[in-house]
């Protein structure tokens, strides 16, 4: 049963390269735009939706805009089956609401490494992004700026002179910009002062999200930090607090896990010990349980209590224990019985 | 810091030495007398219950009672720590009431294989008893009934031809026997069937205990199975009906891992490599979880799951595990947290 994700899907996920002790696991920046004298997706005929479609392949193939090295990937989500979609979901190349129906006239446009992708007519017509490993908001931001450059140089975006980049929703019009940085704060929940830490990040205008976006928990301890605005601030100085912000945030993390090994040695270890005993003889995982383990055990890494595992295996084990990737692994749907016992198989042997 | 109880401390818990597979952990039989003419502990001043210690200790002198190739061991409660009067209460030599103040004029005396021993002035002035690993209930009585033989040589039992023996509560009088059987009944807890399994077992009188007698939880699945009643049944007939119904309840325990293995596989292969993981790994364990999960790795052993895990160590964890066998090695008294600590460390220790 192959399908046209097959390649891509084995490919390992570029941004999840950490090196041991990265508080901070990926940067992403996604810019929203939208072509001038075309309707946005949700007023757009099938028909419209397919011709923009086109029109803005047809950029990027011109511009050699995602192809670094090698050709880009198209996938249209029409054609895709709903785990290979979920798969897609799972690997940060496409939004919730891009894979879920209405699916025609929806592509997605990935390049070589995975790091540069384009949905196109999500929300927006274009939503464009660059994903990195670790805290990069500065090689980030240039790449998408460059990829956008190239995009302008070959389509002409809504664009208003005192609103700036038009968007569906009046919230992304302006920059069009979202820069998130995906935190790993164990020691902040553990120590109990995440609550506090989260209402001073809200304060500064920024945005704490769960793992997987808007409206999801903060399972595995991860939380994706972003600009609230896009409206009345350049990009620069978005891009400049939101690195500030991130800066301190990692430099508490750091002093919570010094403070707990200073105070609360046994707990910690007893915390890191029990998730890992968990994750490598349990025959049974849900996905909140193996996400919750899988953060102590890399905080565990982290701290160099262990001197076999591999960072890259544990970071890896974060996508891949999603439904998706298991069912694609198995190359089948899968029960949700059967998907705890193949997470838990696929723990077991990762972390041997 | 030596104590009267060191060289008993450093024996193996001798009913302990089960082999993997046994659903039964140990047999016990103890049997209670009183001396003609002296009054029951409960009404004996100290001087008579001194009296009384010195009597019997003489008597089982004289006869070699407890002598096995060795001389026995002799404690007097009243000399000996809190922590040491507790190690032998977790090694089952010592009840709790005998172990609680008052202390003077109580004694106890040990065989050397700490098989067989006498408490002096428990409830009754004796209460002699013989346990051995495994399902040995006829070993067991003739043991005691030979020691209890042997006394009654030199000592007049407080008897009535109508009653039989007498003793200080009357739900002893008659035989003065207890015989119990400790069974791993973890399958039968684990599939439900627990509950409708000891309502049938006091429907024949027979009680069902908890791992350290009457009021105790069923911490570890460990189930003590004991006659109710002393009066109006001989001995032998009271051990044939226990023995019958334990032959039941040990194939009732066999067919439930049969099934469990057959139509819930992966759930008995989950909470068995759970209990492992958190034995293995962790860095604070209360008692509650370490039996629970000690009752889990001891099935995973008894049904092949773990070629390197020896029997024995898993046996003797349930009592080294012990609040006062902790504090016993460590030489001094230690606050709740520390035991936590000091368990999970034996625990991650003996289990490598």
């Amino acid at each position: 049963m192959s399908s046209p994700i097959d390649d891509l899907f084995s490919l390992p996920v570029s941004f999840l390269d950490n090196a041991p002790g990265e508080i901070a696991l990926s940067t992403r920046i996604r810019l929203a735009r939208n072509l001038a004298g075309l309707p946005f997706p949700n007023a757009a005929s099938q028909e419209e939706k397919c011709d923009i479609c086109d029109k803005i392949t047809a950029a990027v193939n011109d511009g050699h805009i995602l192809d670094f090295g090698k050709k880009h990937r198209e996938f249209d989500l029409a054609q895709l089956s709903d785990i290979d979609r979920n798969v897609l979901l799972e690997r940060r190349l496409a939004s919730a609401e891009f894979i879920a129906p209405p699916l025609e006239g929806k592509r997605l446009l990935v390049c070589p490494l995975e790091r540069c992708s384009i949905m196109v007519n999500e929300e927006d017509q274009i939503r464009m992004q660059s994903i990195r490993p670790g805290f990069q908001l500065q090689e980030v931001y240039e790449e998408i700026n460059a990829i956008d450059d190239a995009l302008s140089e070959q389509l002409e975006f809504a664009f208003d002179n005192q609103l700036g980049f038009l968007t569906s929703c009046p919230t992304n019009a302006g920059t069009g910009m979202r820069a998130s940085v995906m935190l790993h704060l164990p020691a902040l929940v553990l120590s109990g002062q995440i609550l506090p830490t989260i209402q001073g990040i809200n304060k500064l205008h920024l945005a704490v999200r769960g793992i997987f976006g808007e409206g999801t928990d903060n399972r595995g301890n991860l939380f994706q930090i972003s600009n609230q605005y896009t409206l009345g601030e350049s990009e620069a100085k978005t891009i400049a607090s939101l690195d500030a912000v991130i800066t301190q945030l990692i430099l508490h993390e750091k002093q919570a896990r010094k403070n707990l090994l200073q105070r609360d040695r046994f707990t910690l270890l007893d915390n890191i010990g029990r998730a890992y005993g968990i994750l490598r003889h349990s025959y049974k995982l849900s996905s909140a349980e193996t996400l919750q383990s899988l953060s102590f055990v890399r905080m565990g890494v982290d701290m160099g209590f262990f001197a076999s595992i591999d960072i890259k295996a544990v970071n890896e084990l974060f996508i891949a224990i999603g439904s998706a990737h298991l069912q694609k692994s198995a190359g089948r749907s899968l029960s949700d019985t059967e998907r705890d016992i193949s997470r838990a198989e696929l723990c077991r042997q990762k972390l041997k």
